[in-house]
């Protein structure tokens, strides 16, 4: 399917190669539980700020950059902000979240499933609106080799629900986003991953309702990264021998 | 309807007089915006003691005490705690929260709409899963006078899903809970509700998804009290002159 196989081109000697498609992931509620220190951190931000937000709304505006979310609810609450000020709040919630980072942990089965992925040879690749700074020591607690496609908000124009980060991903393996399977834990990576032309497929440890991320296109739906593990064959992963 | 309308017996000169259920309100998630404090507390003191829950298994059990949701969470993750431990994280849980209670704020409009039931003279209380010591500061908050009915989990013999704090309350108001209207964030809630065979009203605000409120019973689902607030004929609270 591709040359480039993320990274992970060891063989397991326990298991088969296996076909099936690629797998574009994205990190934070995903792989990572760190979506409700990213809530309580804006949450913290915006309180330093003088600015009244309550965190079921920010929970939902996860895996949005700040600069794509904060104007929309600034509106809602009938409040404005340059983009000096956006800035700003981003800067601030970043600080605050570094400085919980330690406390955040991966989601069971995370690095189980990077490393099946890559010992049966199925190309995958992660895709994140978080920051350099913040990605990095969760790629580390990954096991993710540096050779590994990561895409990050930064090098790509515009962030999810727009689908440059998967595509961007799909296009370093060598592969066609519409061949390829987007997992999140938001409906902004499913929204993403619709409009990639990609299946979308959910998980529930970022804290949504089943019921969200099926109306926002799941194919199908795991609790976490280790149901998934012990599922693959229904997103059509098969070893072959 | 009842002599005791929970604290409340001004009337407004602005306001007439109103005929309508009377409203128990849940108060974590419910008029404050405490779930996800709550989350991080309680995985913070989790982790303290070793042991490894995602965020999200949690915030789906907030609403319940800590010796009803631990045990079956370490089931589900295979260890076993005794009683002796499960109290040891419930205080560790209290302690950890308590350090971050001044950033916990009320939700939109929960002081606006007890003032306004009061105002109408629609009875209401308030039935609670959480410690006294946690719970009063956030009663300062609401301006709820001390005479206001509240009815803690340590006032009842089992705590939600079962009905008592609802039968409780209603009682306290001297009405049917089958005349009463619950208002929570939680399945929890609404499951109580159904147990008092009382309406079940759910609000967005702890987080929940809209089809998980659904599911679990709500007649109605509002974003918040304000938004419950502007919607209260809905719950057929009619002003009569």
């Amino acid at each position: 399917m591709a040359s480039n196989r993320g990274g992970h081109k060891g063989r397991s000697r326990r298991h088969a190669r296996a076909a099936g498609p690629a797998m574009l992931f994205d990190l934070d509620g995903t792989l990572v539980d760190a979506v409700y220190e990213h809530v309580l951190a804006w949450h913290q931000a915006l309180q330093q700020k003088k600015i009244a937000l309550p965190c079921w709304r920010i929970h939902r505006q996860i895996g949005l950059s700040g600069k794509s979310f904060l104007p929309m609810l600034f509106r809602e609450i009938g409040i404005e902000r340059n983009p000096t000020e956006i800035e700003e709040l981003e800067e601030l919630h970043l600080e605050i979240y570094m400085s919980r980072i330690e406390r955040v942990r991966l989601l069971p089965g995370a690095r189980e499933l990077l490393a099946h992925l890559s010992e049966i040879g199925i190309p995958w690749a992660i895709g994140s609106s978080g920051e350099p700074k913040a990605v990095e020591p969760i790629l580390k607690l990954l096991g993710v080799p540096d050779s590994a496609p990561v895409i990050l908000a930064k090098q790509i124009e515009r962030g999810k629900p727009n689908p440059d980060v998967f595509v961007k991903a799909a296009e370093k393996l060598k592969v066609s986003p519409s061949d390829a399977v987007v997992v999140g834990d938001s409906v902004w990576d499913l929204l993403a991953a619709q409009r990639a032309k990609a299946l979308g497929v959910g998980l529930l440890c970022g804290g949504y309702g089943q019921a969200e991320l099926e109306a926002a296109g799941a194919y199908r739906i795991y609790s976490d990264p280790g149901d998934l593990l012990n599922h693959l064959e229904e997103l059509g992963v098969r070893e072959t021998d």
